[in-house]
């Protein structure tokens, strides 16, 4: 168990009142930490600032976050030249209710953890997929961000065991793909590079962001559109995007398959290039 | 703050592994504690037992539970003539990710409140309601049970501050009448009694359920169906179901009045009978 830092000390339990244990009222990150530091922190921070802003949650000072990752580094004895940092923004302490006290307080919890880099082979020849028969819901209320509510995640990556298996890929209930249980998802067809949107469910994530930036400083368009289930499966590439792996090409879902192709391959080039080192293989 | 209890220890903290905090992944029931005694216990243990079943926890003993109870109960010096327990199960602690450990064990809270009895009036003249903008999403694979992922409640639960708005009345993202932010609702038009079908989403109330059943027993339907929000606001009488109040006729929702009509009165005393003290009015 990983050493969980709150408020400059350490802690090994949450106030049993804390509203992200009885509503899952708050967010968290994951964040790769690479030599010592956290990488695309500056993402990590708008998504908590944009998702503090959707939940109505005051957002810490940057700097507190900043400080208390800095003590979980120091302080947690894990190797963090690979590493992994959660933080988790909770709404704080409150009276039983689905109403916020007035005057709330949050509550910032920072670790660090030991992290594996993935196989090689992964990166070289694709990872395997399955689709996930749960279906995540749409709530643009909540879509995008990346809450502390997340049980559709729980129940789809409880649906398979089979250690071969990377991911789980996941529709709406409408049928159209969003995206892996803990990844994002992209497709290429005919040179087009596409992303689902995520305005009705998902969790936009900073990978996500980064590589649609990476490619868009290199004059090249990834386009947020609907993908229909039955036309991800027509398309030429698909590849995977996490804040740990980088990009990651998908070789099969199920018993459909996918080389890995050129545009993936070029592409996992520039992003290791602006400096997420794993993709260069 | 109450004092919560987990085998046979109270506790003011919870460890900062469980899987309760990290994603919400758990249950709870709110239970009406009455001359010292859980009311309508077997339908909460029934809800939990389904709950478990459907988030793959394992069902903690039946005896278990109630012990636990009867402890908070008699250690918590919370008066029992009239208060009010929370029971959370959550899916115990694991290690980082959304996979449940292959040997997780569950984790049993159990912690009593005092309760306060709603204003007679409120049975009498009914409440008054509003309608919130934040939709229900359409999620089969949570819908009925009561999960720790409460966000939506939570962000409809602070959308009104006035104190005499009792409930915010949440439909689903397609329109439909689904329930309270923390009741169930029942309609009564042409003396047909309806309630939301909840498999979509929604908590299927223990309340609910004792109404429906108490209703049956006495050869009268009470039907679920769906119900759009703009035929809702057509009907003859409005309810709402707690497990904590009862029954509690509803007044108006925003501008939509309705007169507390002689459907309801009749159920509130046949549900009075039943056991559920506070409709006797």
């Amino acid at each position: 168990m990983s050493t969980w830092y709150c408020d400059g000390n350490s802690i090994d339990a949450l106030p049993i009142d804390d509203r992200a244990i009885h509503y899952g009222d708050g967010l968290f990150e994951t964040i790769a930490i690479r030599a010592g530091s956290p990488r695309l922190w500056h993402l990590h921070i708008d998504r908590l600032r944009y998702g503090c802003e959707r939940l109505a949650i005051a957002m810490p000072p940057e700097e507190n976050l900043h400080t208390g990752l800095q003590q979980a580094i120091n302080e947690s004895g894990i190797d963090s030249g690979y590493a992994l940092a959660k933080i988790i923004i909770t709404a704080g302490s409150g009276r039983r209710g689905y109403r916020r006290p007035d005057s709330g307080q949050g509550r910032v919890l920072t670790a660090v953890y030991s992290a594996q880099r993935l196989a090689p082979a992964g990166y070289r020849k694709g990872v395997a997929t399955v689709r996930c028969a749960t279906a995540l819901a749409e709530q643009p209320a909540l879509a995008g961000i990346k809450t502390l509510n997340r049980l559709e995640q729980v129940v789809a990556r409880n649906e398979w065991h089979d250690p071969d298996v990377h991911e789980g890929l996941m529709c709406d209930t409408a049928g159209r793909l969003i995206c892996g249980t803990m990844s994002n998802v992209f497709v290429v067809h005919d040179q087009s590079i596409i992303t689902p949107i995520l305005d009705r469910c998902g969790v936009a994530g900073v990978m996500r962001r980064h590589v649609i930036d990476t490619l868009h400083a290199d004059g090249i368009n990834a386009n947020e559109d609907d993908i229909h289930w039955d036309d991800a499966m027509l398309v030429d590439e698909v590849f995977l995007t996490n804040s740990q792996y980088g990009v990651l090409p998908v070789r099969q879902c199920g018993e459909q398959r996918w080389a890995v192709g050129p545009v993936t391959r070029e592409l996992m080039k520039r992003v290791a290039k602006s400096g997420i080192e794993e993709c260069a293989l």
